[in-house]
Parts: structure tokens; C-alpha cells; sequence
């Protein structure tokens, strides 16, 4: 059994933790975070199912205060692990690492990080045999993740040369009250940091995109204009992105209107904090642009990266030698892909 | 074991079922809806953990296309039970009422029917008696059942002559897409039918208010300026809602800055859906005015109205006596209350 | 002087109005609406500046009570101008078009109505020649009528093959309460209608697109990827769109940070209403995509379509021959390009 | 004629200028900031109706390559007023002020400042007496200004002693980039400064109120529960409103359903940005509550606080004796109060 800590228990490290805990192959062994948030609070309120570890000793008398027992220092934790996985704000990560190596543990940082921080900026299904071994990986960002599940999802299928996206961003996660933007659309400089990244992990492609934040805190829309090495058909492209474990395909017909009717179905489907592993893809957003398909996808930004985070572990402790065997084990303890009809 | 069945399966009659299937003296027998809306589609992603009956037989063949099981029509499941929750849309209900009445079946509608479609209006807490035996309760709304628990709480220790309540209104629920505001504050013709609603419950005390829709999507709030008939403390009056197991005393101190910051807490404890039944009330909000005492409160208004609803089952079928045994037996397997620090 | 009149005093019709008034060589005989609006009521407030005509003889009591002066009917109204400006909710300049045709008049309708209301669908820049001398023309909706601009400066330019279009639309102009969307994003069937409507206009452009709403009433943005017949170069498309008298180009860097920023600045220049008549692009947004060139660009949505209903009046009566000398003069009655930099 | 600068070109500043631009007995000196935002920028592209003064001379080289005008430094500028209206960012008037002492100016400073950079803390209409003269004026927020307007209004009418408000506070200004709230209300520790301020002008006075931050940017909505010395009836009460300059007495019934449509009406009034200087009073939302009275109001934060200010001016520099003589000056100048039906 592999040992797991996550360190950062936020909005992603609260849904790492979780992730890993289903993994039948993985032990949580702690959380770690520095002071009494909400988030510690609720994790007292139910119990304490995992353990926590205090990142700040000195602000060890609020939790004694509160009742909340503490089952070490953050050193600790990261004694008792194989490997951390660090979700705590950006900038932390790398003052973080220097404790992982330090006790020669292995770590993944997720997207808010510089790539610099790690040995391989990692996606599980684009790159897995990059991460193979690896001391430490970076994760994808949120909307990177998402888009490049679908572009790599065609790009083995029938080849991808070039893509133009647009990033409709959500500003702020439910709950959000240091960020948000109230009746106004902000516009990135272009090109926007997601197709920077695409172009990272899968080098063979041209990749440009405009970013434009919206006042909704329900998942990114990312519209993509993709070039294929000859013309796919609307309904090859459907087909394609049908088959893929962490794509739904949903309709407009049937009720899923835009990202608030995911929201609510993944709450009425009893998922925990009503959250979506997958990217949803509209069927009839799909359309050819001459030889060019275009599509939308939504990206559930607060447990996107949660399946390739823990491929990432696979990854990075040799769990599984192949991205296949490796994404699997994770889509099933994660019941990723359970929608596709046979 | 009482018999229970759920009429309109949207957003508060799949809570009412959920809230059903939690009371160990109640039995679920099925829900009723007339199209494949997305609530159903994800009972069937769950592996039908309730039986679905059908309200509009023509439409049998969407189903079947869908592989939906239909455990029979409405007509059935309204003779196999003892009792209806009935959550259709605003009107539908009173249409529905002689169908319970052609089969002497007890009915409780929600608050969107008009009071004339009830025998009693009614509130767990402040008139459970008067719904004792009762063939036909109507609820109250959500946010009058929210108000009407903190302004009785205060009543039954100090005696509340006059209240002035402000509602601060959510314009829709995560995922509506029907009805929704842009950037705009809109104002209600004064009295709310809130205040109208609190005097029809608790008599004995004038009421007034002005509602205000907002832009937003999780939880009400509204402010109240309640009148005692001797001043009330601050301290006593936050005494006196921290025992009460329906209102969760919160602060601003801890974290919970406003409406969403409860939802988020609810997502993070595990609630399903991150729902909660219980109101908040900030401690910090409490004044005093002279001698009254003012205060603020949020209402979840998917979920408030379901523990007020299986009071009113218990009072229509004569469960428990009094307002004290019922509503601590709903509390009970509804986990409320757990908060309370003894 | 060329009789104008005004149908349908909204949000749109108030702007068409005030646009006629500053053409030299029209004359705006007055404008109708069927009830004491806001509008009318803001009208009234100002000292009747126009001439007010009544579409609905049975509420001239209405008006009376108010004291808003009525000049005569609807029908008298048509009888006094050369050409008419329908600007009446969708559906219904249909049915006006029976009374303009009574009298033989001309008459321009709004995006809203279908295309086979009129003889010519119109966009001053893009064909402009077809309108000349038509009874009945349609202008490109709001949207379409921006986007054409930018397509139809680069064709002209450097010769256009493909566009393939990302719509972030406003949901509801400030002041609108029938119609929003809270904290949800809605996507729309593809092709978007705008896509459609550009190849309608520009048969040689072959266009597909998306269109993603969002709850913001500042202005849509449009995201283009545009196919050149051969490279150009960012520097070449921005000098491009730089001279265009009815595109500004802005700057992030100058704190245009999005459509609400456009918006503010409109306001601060003592634009009535803050309005805009011309589109912004964004410079930094201006990005290769291999030979492709994509941009963004914000369509001020309340008052954009005015300059080319204008340019409509001028083709439907023959006053000018051509796009150049017909554009020239709309553009300087409206103040257009002042802001380009000799 | 009295000379007036005005320091800080935002939000306020610049409509602080045009509203002494408009007064007859003052002469605009000219208007400071620091640096080439939006504002300047639209000044400039206007035209340079006022002359722009420098507070940061090593920014010169900013304004000489947009070709900006610059007339001098802020030290001069200072020097060439009688008194100087400070609408800074918060915490820099302080430091500004020793600069007008320096100079033994006058100066009114904004909301945003703390009482103590004042001789006292000022409203037109409620403490005029005590401005007269001063050196130092601050003038009350926004929210505080209007709320007062009608509090001091049914006072002297009828005499109030106590007050329980409840504001609903728009979160942003359009085309605010810098802060703002996405889906959420956000509650304010209690009781809420404005409050407490109204006890600082009007020490007879008892109040006392709650604050929720809502996701609009088009004005506040206030509601007030009014204690009167005796029982005021609604109609009195509206009669009362209904006389004062400053407040606008609308209807629901005529389409005013809330803050949006009041700033859609100042647009299509003409008013410059689409400002009012004026609260609106919904007649519809005056009710009684026992012996109080409730109503609410609307405040348009951009523009609300120029009158009061305007008054300030005339106080500190005793150009009129009394308020009733002063306001009247300011108002006449501004066109308030032309609603007014005799």
C-alpha cells in the first residue's frame, strides 16, 4: 500500500484527499494545513475521518481550543508518506518542497506552482510515461487538464495539428469571498497560459487561445477549434469523445443547458460536494469549420484534476508502467466513465 | 411503518424523498414525476434507489426508451400509500388534491399553493397542534418557515409582540435556468407575503416586511427587528437560539461571511447535495434597537421546508401528540441539532 | 430632408432616434409606442425633444392622465415620413409591415424579425449596394453586426475564406428584469445564428461558431479565428482594424480590462446613456494561430446596430451611391473614428 | 465667484467636478490625480473641459506622450483654490490635508476618510448649522448621505427616535475590476457603520442596522423601520417624501421594479453617465408596523453624495446662512427636485 499525504487542505486538497482514499491501493495517511478553517472545521464535524497534521506548531492552541486533535507536525507527515501531494496556494508549494527533499519524498504540485518546480509538468493520459519514476511532478491546471483530455482524445485517433481555443472562465469556486467579479467580462492577454501549457505537454502542437473570466462559479466553458491531419466528420468526432473514461457527452435536449445543469446533476446523482470528475462535452456544439471540428466542453474546476493528480502517484511510484494500466485503476476506484453506455 | 409518497420529483420533492427515506418510522413507497426530466435521469444513473411511478402515462414510451422502470402511474402510488408529499409546481397540486381525496389518501402540499387548498397552514414548530389528524396541510414557504423558527424560538421564552423582517431573496436555485436576474436589485410590493404568512401561523404577533430579490443562487437572508414584550438581551437572545436543534449558530469570526459560505460548509460536512435543513443565524448580527432585538438569518431554501414536512406527516397520521416528541423524533433522523455544543 | 419615423421606442428605438436626430440631412418626424413606458415617461420628463405618435388609440387615456402630449396615431405617423425604423419586439414588425405597405413607405426592421420580412438583409459595410433602393431591408442583429465589421475590414483587406466565431453574450441589458441568468452559463445549439447570418451576408466566407451566455448586461464578446487566404501577420491586422472608423482598438495595458471598462469609459466621455456606437478590439488579444489570425472584440449591445440602420436609410432612399460615401456620412454626423490617430 | 479644485479624478471626483461645474456662484479651478487612467484619458479625448493639474510631477513624461495637457502641480493647483474637494482613495486625503493646511485652505474630504481628518462630519440637510465656516469638512458616505436625506426628513416633520436600517449594498461600481462578489451575499459585523454615523449627525437619534454585500453595481437598496415620536400613517409619510428636493418618490406600478430600472431611466433621461443626484422612495414599500413605519430607498453611490458635498461648500465658505437657503442654491443649480409635481 502506497502512503499518501496531502498537504494544503483547500478547495483541491479536501478532493485529494477524498480521491485517495477510494484508491484501494493507496493509504491516506494525513492532511496537513495550518490553521482552523472552515474546511478543518467540517472534517471535525464529521469525525475526523482522516488525520491532520499542523503545518504551524505555534497555532496549535486554536485547535486545542476547538476540540480538534492533531496528530502531528507537518514534518511528520511527510516522514510517514511515500508521497505528498501539495495543494496548498501558489508560492507555497515551492517553499514546501524543500521539506520533501529534505526526507527524499516524492510530491506533485498542482497547476498554481511554476513548471520550474518540478521534473515534469505531467497529464495523465497525454504524457503519463514522462512522470514514470519522477521525483516531482506538476499537474496541469484546471482548464489545462480539462482541454487536454478532449484534444488528446483526438489526437490518437485521428491526429492533431493545431488548436485555437477560448477559455470562458468562471472566476471564483461556491463559497469564494476573497476573488470575484460582479456584471463585468475581463479579457486575458493572449495567448492564454492554457494553450501555452498544451503546447508543453504535447509539443507537436500549435496551440493558441483567448481567456475571458465571467462572474459564475459553476465550471469553465472552453470552446476549441481544432485542425486534424485530414477532416473528421462531426458524428467520428462524437463517437470519439464518447468512448473516453472522463468525457461525458451530454445534450442539450435532454435538460443539461450549461455548466450550473451539471452542477445540479451531479448533486441530485448523490456525488459528494456535487462534483464531477469528468469533463461534460455538448453533442450539438460539435460542428465542422471546413476541415476543422469545433466543440465546447466544461470543465469542473474543482475536482478536474483530481483523476490525473493520482495518476500521477501511479506514475511517480511506478505503480503501473503504461497509461493505460494506470488510468484505469484510478477511473475505477473513482467510478470514472460508469455513464458509457456498452 | 407509515406509507409515504412523493408527488413531483424537482428540486424539493426528491429532498422530501431523501428526508422520507431517512425516518426509520416511515416508508418510501415511490415518487411521481411526468417526463424524464434530469432528477429522474440521475435516479437512474443511481441505480433506482426509489420506485418511479408515472403521472402522465403518455409519456411511458420515453421512458422505456431510456430504460427508466415505471413501477406503475400516479393513481397506484397514491392508493399504496397513507400519505402525499406533494412538490408539483404552483397549482398542480390543488389539481392533484381530488385525486387524494377520491382515495381518502392525507395530502401535504408546499408553499407555492394557495392556503385555500389545505385544511391548516402549517409550521413544525408553531402550530404543530393545529395540524393533529388533519386530511390536507399546506406548508409554509421556505422562507417563512426559516423565520417562523427563530421568531417562535424567541416567542416561547420571551414573548414577541411585532416583527419587521427585510428578505434579502435568492432569485433562483443552482441550475435554474428558467428564471434568473442580471445585475439588479427587485423590489416587491410591501407587506411580503412572508409577514402575512408569519401572522396566519402565530396570530398573536403583527408582522410586517419588504422583499428584495438578489442575483444570487445560495440561500436567503433575511434581517429581523422583533418587538419583545420586555427587552431582550443580546447574549439572552443568541442563548436561546443556540438550543433550538433547527438553527445553527454561527460567526462570522470563524468564517461563514455570508450565504455561501454555508453552502460550502455543507458540501465539505458530506451533506448530500450540500443541503442543509438547518437555518444559520450570525452571532454577530445580533443588536439591539432600543428595546428590540434585530437579527439575521439565512434560509437553504432547497432543503428548509423538508424537516417542517415530516412534522406535518407526523401530525396529519397523529404519529406523536405534541410538537415537542415529533419534531424531536424528524430532528432525530434527520441528524439535526448534532452542532449543539453540550 | 429625408422623413424618418421612428417604431417601437425601447431600448433600441430611443437609439435610433437620437441617431437620426444628429444626421443633417434627416428629419426625425416623431416616433410611436402603444403604452406610457419608462421611456415615454423619460421623454415626457425631458420636454418632449420628439414627437410623440400612438400605435394603441384605445390607451390614449393613459397618456392623458400623465400629461404626455400625443401627436396622432401610428398610422398618421407613416403617412408624414419617406421611411419608417421598426424597432417593435420581434414578431410584431411583421405585422407593421402591412400598414407601411399601405401607404407605400419603406421601412428598415430590427435583427429580431425573420429575414423574409424584408427584401434585403443589410450591413452598411459588408452590402451596402444591395440595399439601394429597396422597400424593405433587415439589419444584421446586434452581434452579427459587429462581427461583420471586423471580418469585412480584414476581406477587404487581405481576403477572408473561414471564420469560426466564439459568442460570449450579455444576457439582458441594465434595466431589464424579464429576462437573466444567474450564476449559470447557457449554451446555445451550433452553429450559432450569427455564424449562420455572416454567410447569408458574405456568401464567400464559409462560418461556423458557439455561442455561450453569460449573466452580464456590458456588452457580448466575440472571440474570431479567421482563415486568411494567406498569413497575416498580428501587426498587419491590427494596423488593418486600426483605421476602421467604427472598430476602436483598445489596450489591456491602458486599463480596458473588459466589456465593463468599455462601458465606464463610455459614460465618462458624456456618451448619452454611456453609449457606443463603434466595437473595441483588444490589441493584446490579437494572436497567430498558425495562418489563421483570431482577435476579440466587444459589441456594445444597445446602440451598435444604429450607424448601419442609418446606413440602411441612406440605401433604401438612394442617398448616397455607394458604401464609402454612404458610411462617410453616418459616421460623421455620429462623431465615429474621432479617436483615430492621424 | 468661489474657486473650487478638486483632488482625485475616480469615480467621484470627476462627478464632484461636473457638479460645481454646473453651480453659477463657483468656478471649477481645475481637477488632480497622479496618473493617465481612463478618466483623464476620457477627459482628454473630450476635449480637456477642465485643466488637468499633476500630483505626481514624475509621471509628467506619461501625460506629454499621450499629448494630456498637464496645468501645473497639485501644490499649485492648491494654491489657486479657495477650497479643495478631496476625493482620493481612502487614507491619502489624510495626508493631502497637510497640504491644504500648508496653504490654510479649506478642504471637504469623502466617506473614506476617518472623522477625525475633519472639524466635523457633515450632511446638507441635517447638520448644515455646524459646517458654517470650518476648515475641515467630511462629508457622510453614500449610503449614510441618502439614508439621512429621508430619515431628516420625516424628523422634522414628525420626530423620529429611533431607526433599525437593513442595507443591501451593491458590491462594485460598473466597471469596478478591482473588487467584486460572485454568487454570494456577504454579511457585515453589526451594527453597520452607517449607523452609527446617523447617531453622529443626529445624536437625538437612535440606530441601529445590518449590512449585506449583494453581486449588482446599480445601488444600494436601504430598508428603514422608522420609530416616530407618535404614529405617522403611510400616506403621511409618503406625502412628506414626496416634498423634499432629494428624493424621488417612484412607483413599482410605473415599471421602477428596482435599482436597475432607475439607472436605465437616469440613461434615457439624458443625465450625464446616466447619474442621479437624487434617492428614490418606492411608494409601494411604505407600510406601517405597529406605530413605525417602514419603507425602502435606493442610493445611487456614484452621484448621491455630490449635492451634500456641494452644500459642504457652501457652509465651510458661509455663502449662505442656513440649510434651507444653501440646498436651495445647490439644488437649483443641479435641477433637483424638477420631478416635483405641484
Amino acid at each position: 500500500m502506497v502512503k499518501v499525504g496531502v498537504v494544503g487542505y483547500g478547495v483541491i486538497g479536501q478532493r485529494l484527499a477524498d480521491g485517495v482514499a477510494l484508491q484501494k491501493d493507496m493509504e491516506l495517511v494525513g492532511v496537513a494545513d495550518v490553521s482552523p478553517t472552515l474546511a478543518i472545521r467540517a472534517l471535525k464535524e464529521k469525525g475526523m475521518p482522516y488525520n491532520f497534521y499542523l503545518g504551524m506548531p505555534e497555532n496549535l492552541h486554536m485547535f486545542e481550543e476547538l476540540g480538534i486533535p492533531v496528530s502531528g507536525t507537518l514534518e511528520e507527515l511527510v516522514q510517514k508518506t511515500d508521497i505528498i501531494l501539495d495543494a496548498t496556494s501558489a508560492g507555497v508549494g515551492a517553499k514546501n518542497k524543500e521539506l520533501y527533499a529534505k526526507y527524499n519524498r516524492k510530491a506533485i504540485f498542482q497547476g498554481g506552482e511554476k513548471n520550474s518546480v518540478a521534473d515534469v509538468f505531467f497529464h495523465g493520459y497525454a504524457n503519463y510515461e514522462k512522470g514514470l519514476g519522477k521525483q516531482f511532478l506538476k499537474l496541469t491546471s484546471c482548464n489545462t487538464t480539462g482541454l487536454i483530455r478532449s484534444v488528446d482524445c483526438l489526437d490518437r485517433e485521428f491526429g492533431i495539428e493545431k488548436v485555437a481555443i477560448t477559455i470562458i472562465r468562471r472566476v471564483a469556486d461556491p463559497g469564494d469571498y476573497h476573488r470575484g467579479l460582479t456584471n463585468a467580462l475581463q479579457i486575458d492577454k493572449a495567448p492564454s497560459h492554457q494553450a501555452v501549457d498544451l503546447m508543453t505537454i504535447m509539443p507537436h502542437i500549435n496551440a493558441t487561445g483567448i481567456l475571458v473570466h465571467t462572474p459564475v462559479t459553476h465550471g469553465h466553458i472552453i470552446t476549441v477549434v481544432a485542425t486534424p491531419k485530414k477532416k473528421i466528420s462531426k458524428e467520428e468526432a462524437i463517437e470519439c469523445f464518447k468512448k473516453h473514461p472522463r468525457i461525458r457527452v451530454v445534450r442539450i435536449a435532454d435538460g443539461f443547458l450549461g455548466n450550473a445543469s451539471l452542477f445540479r446533476y451531479a448533486r441530485d446523482l448523490g456525488n459528494p460536494r456535487g462534483d464531477m470528475y469528468e469533463i461534460a462535452l455538448w453533442e450539438e456544439s460539435v460542428v465542422n469549420s471546413g476541415d476543422d471540428i469545433m466543440y465546447a466542453i466544461n470543465i469542473p474546476q474543482e475536482a478536474v484534476t483530481i483523476p490525473e493528480t493520482i495518476d500521477g502517484i501511479r506514475a511517480a511510484l511506478m505503480m503501473q508502467p503504461d497509461r493505460i494500466s494506470a488510468t484505469s485503476e484510478t477511473n475505477k476506484y473513482l467510478g470514472m466513465g460508469k455513464w458509457i453506455q456498452k
